[in-house]
């Protein structure tokens, strides 16, 4: 395989999906190479005039492939908007305009016009208004249109940041989920022997596909604060957790853990390991953001294709300002063309 | 008031206690001027010998205060041990011995001979096993030795670690929990009105009466992930934390929230705030002792003194090897030490 090509969904079209599209093309820094936006290109070309910026658009016939990244220049594969759109106003009308975004970009991937898609942020809210009231969210929309049962989030910052952070060696932090988006109070009945084994199989095996690891470590955190100290602050460890950690085991997998959560995102448990699953939202993420400072990046495992994305939102107060800071979606590109990379030279 | 006096409790014999004070005696760098340490000085003299440490013993009289610091000397308040000691291995014969280490500098802060107390760590199984079922923590003894209801449990790093890390001014990150050592299940139901309320004036308190802060500015987590993202998430952030947050504004207090954790500690939200109250404990301390990065220390807010004490245990397998870091200690008598001059200057 030459160099990856990365479909790049500029969804939500009043947000700042097309402005950050447009910052990055203008950028001199280095970025991966075959990058193509799919959107609407008057849109693109009324929001560079807004920002000021000088990127001329290239629009590609469906399969047409990208070229080499040229700096000032943003390869298209152009998907029509319904209505007109003004920076910051969302309009519902144009919710079939950012699925059909997104159905192109899964298109491409599964018949190889393109080795990974980068997702800039939807507005869930448009798209259920728009005709869509069962829409969840990029993640459930992918995980469906793919024909998988069960996907899982991981969180991952820069490498470079994350080793200037640390002082020493550049290691990049990736924190996946044992759940995602539930109430808290539905967090401890959530956690599963079963449903632990599936997260963490689907993590282990993403991260020797998507990230060349041969054997990954992964670091477990407890549910209870302490992970439960022997069962004086919850029973969850004891009879759910590590007898599913003890199990996999069985099978190979390379786990630490349960740990306690507090201390585990210390360099003494975080070197030599190269993932970590939290039991739920807050416990990952709140680190992961810390550390990531506005340059981590989503990523979906278990996938048929690579998918990675921006960790924020489409923030519609800064959609055509210039201000929106496109750090999550440089890591997001680096990342989908590391990963596809690794998916290239070690096929599932 | 002079400079602090600063009453050191060695905690644990076997335990890092006893090397982590040796060692600051024996460290050139600057530190809080006045320390004295409460512990046994045959266990001192033979941890030091067996640490290699050149550290003269000054032993005081019980109403005699310590001088000014001299690098490689350690001013000691006796207490004796009930039975000798050997590195690594907790005897519960001197059970009383920790007690009466705490008892005494709680007796000096008390009645004015020390300005603050800074614990060392204690192992909880052998102060049960040595004759006091009931004992559940150094905090809990301190509350109830000092005729407390409750105080608050916040934790902070080293202002100038965190400066780096952030890149930016130099401000300690300071993490004080709604809930503290509760399973994870019990989480939802123990955030209430009332004990919000409660936890949120002391810290305030706190802050002004120990921190100096006028106008104490507190970032206050979402119980659930997204803050609960318009109850579609869980409702406890509609129904109790919300409504408690506008009740405490009526009465002055400066709170911002309730924020989604997990994109709370980014500058965006730290910049200009004092604290961040978590609701539960692994929601704030993982970022806390991240962002620490060993060199955090917990401070009790609410006693009639001053305490603050390392963020780690023990570490039995560390006592007498000289491997033991003492940057929490570090970091928790330089707060002891900000903290008294803050109350002496502005009384309760």
């Amino acid at each position: 395989m030459g160099e990856p090509v990365l479909a790049l969904t500029c969804g939500e079209p009043a947000g700042i999906g097309p402005d950050l599209a447009l910052m990055l093309a203008a950028d001199p820094a280095p970025l991966p190479r075959r990058p193509v936006a799919i959107g609407d290109p008057a849109l693109l070309a009324e929001r560079a005039r807004q920002l000021g910026l000088a990127v001329r658009l290239r629009e590609l016939a469906p399969h047409e492939a990208p070229g080499p990244r040229v700096v000032g220049e943003l390869a298209v594969w152009p998907v029509p908007l319904a209505v007109p759109v003004t920076a910051g106003r969302v309009d519902p009308a144009n919710a079939d305009y950012v699925l059909a975004s997104l159905d192109l970009a899964i298109a491409a991937c599964r018949d190889g016009r393109a080795q990974a898609m980068v997702t800039a942020p939807l507005h869930k809210g448009a798209i259920i208004e728009g005709g869509h009231p069962g829409f969840t969210g990029h993640t459930e929309y992918l995980r469906d249109a793919c024909g998988v049962d069960e996907v899982v989030m991981m969180l991952a910052t820069d490498a470079a940041l994350h080793g200037r952070v640390l002082g020493e060696a550049q290691c990049p932090l990736r924190v996946a989920l044992a759940t995602t988006h539930l109430p808290l109070r539905q967090v401890p009945d959530a956690i599963t022997a079963a449903g632990l084994t599936r997260v963490l199989r689907r993590l282990a095996a993403g991260l020797r596909r998507d990230f060349g690891l041969a054997a990954p470590r992964i670091l477990v955190c407890g549910l209870n604060p302490h992970a439960g100290e022997d069962g004086h602050l919850g029973r969850e460890e004891i009879e759910v957790i590590t007898p599913t950690l003890e199990a996999l085991r069985g099978e190979g997998l390379d786990l630490v853990g349960p740990l306690p959560a507090d201390t585990l995102f210390t360099p003494r448990h975080l070197e030599g390991a190269d993932a970590v699953l939290a039991m739920y939202h807050d416990q990952g993420l709140a680190v992961l953001k810390y550390a990531g400072f506005g340059r981590g990046a989503n990523i979906t495992l278990g996938l048929p294709l690579v998918r990675t994305s921006v960790d924020h939102g489409t923030a519609l107060d800064l959609a055509g300002s210039g201000r929106a800071d496109p750090g999550s979606l440089r890591v997001a590109l680096a990342l989908a063309a590391q990963m596809a990379e690794a998916r290239a030279r070690r096929p599932a």
